[in-house]
């Protein structure tokens, strides 16, 4: 065997290709960070079929409470659910303002015009949140479902988004983002299912679902 | 104009046709959900290239706090920088319980038998939380980076994720899960970048992207 196959030299040479590949990604990394300083607030979307939007949502508003910013939430659609998250962010009540419309998804309630009514009411409270340059970030949770059943007029809720204090930061969740909506938000991310337990027969359980 | 043609009962049939495709939708969800009953701890996986991964699986751990569940978190690969998330959950001593690993990104050390080590002193830790029957969910946040760069061995990882207390819920998060992992979780979401501020030339920002 020569010097060159023994399982030490090898382990050394792929130990020292990881270290030249990884110092290329860093000056990649390094020079896209020193290139993208503009600092602005930004509106999230995450939409899609898989699970997952709602709860990146409340992620971002636990990182924003970690650093010190007041968060504004609206549930659009969901809110008859006491979830685990508002039970949790109901803690917070100097943090954390919340807004929860008191119906359940649309197939429960099956009247058009009652939704209509509560995402109009659920949108004046979102709008009271986007004036308020205090509140560092605020979360429409499910705003797309509101707006693919036409409860909201799509035209009226960009124009009230960019009519938000310039540093606020703004998230978006729920499934059929509208195209005009993603053109103007700054990250959208589509969470698309690969696998989920419920189809195994597997129930919604608390911590996970709610 | 014939009254078909009124603006009233034009809304009239809308809500009607609304109100009929929601019942029919409220069957179908009501249906699913009664032949999905089963209760058991899920694995759930969050992976691709759009963000949200890692905010997702914070959402749920709050939405379990909110559920008075015990927590348990280990951080692979990121923890050098000190995140929102984690200075938010450093006040819930008693409900979750974290483990960080001390280095950032693998491409700022780029010494990968550094890398390794912490990886396996992480993975110990993961270990002791899916040993646990009084922790409800443990989040292996990044967990899918030590394992794409072999930091740890999958068939150890996965023998031991189904070792763990029969109603204990793991949430893995990290872009390139691999197909072994995905084979054995229980709800799979493949995040998938449709637009990033980052390119736009807007930098990482407090509450968003920390």
């Amino acid at each position: 065997m020569s010097e060159e196959n023994t399982p030490t030299s090898k382990s050394t040479d792929i130990n020292e290709r990881h270290r030249v590949r990884m110092e290329r990604k860093k000056e990649i990394v390094d020079d896209k960070i020193q290139q993208a300083q503009r600092k602005a607030g930004v509106i999230v979307i995450t939409t899609g079929n898989g699970k997952g939007k709602s709860s990146s949502g409340f992620g971002m508003v636990i990182r924003a409470m970690g650093n010190d910013m007041k968060v504004g939430v609206v549930q659009f659609i969901k809110g008859a659910m006491s979830t685990g998250e508002e039970k949790f962010l109901h803690r917070f009540p100097d943090e954390v303002s919340i807004h929860a419309m008191g119906e359940g998804y649309t197939w429960n309630t099956q009247n058009r015009e009652r939704d209509m009514e509560k995402a109009e009411a659920a949108w004046a409270k979102s709008k009271e949140y986007l004036s308020d340059p205090s509140i560092g970030l605020v979360l429409l949770d499910e705003l797309n479902i509101a707006l693919k059943y036409h409860y909201l007029d799509v035209h009226k809720v960009i124009a009230d988004l960019q009519a938000r204090p310039p540093m606020q930061h703004v998230v978006i969740t729920g499934r059929g983002a509208l195209p005009e909506l993603i053109a103007v938000a700054d990250t959208v991310t589509e969470m698309q299912e690969v696998k989920h337990a419920f189809k195994s027969g597997i129930g919604a359980q608390a911590g996970v679902e709610w």
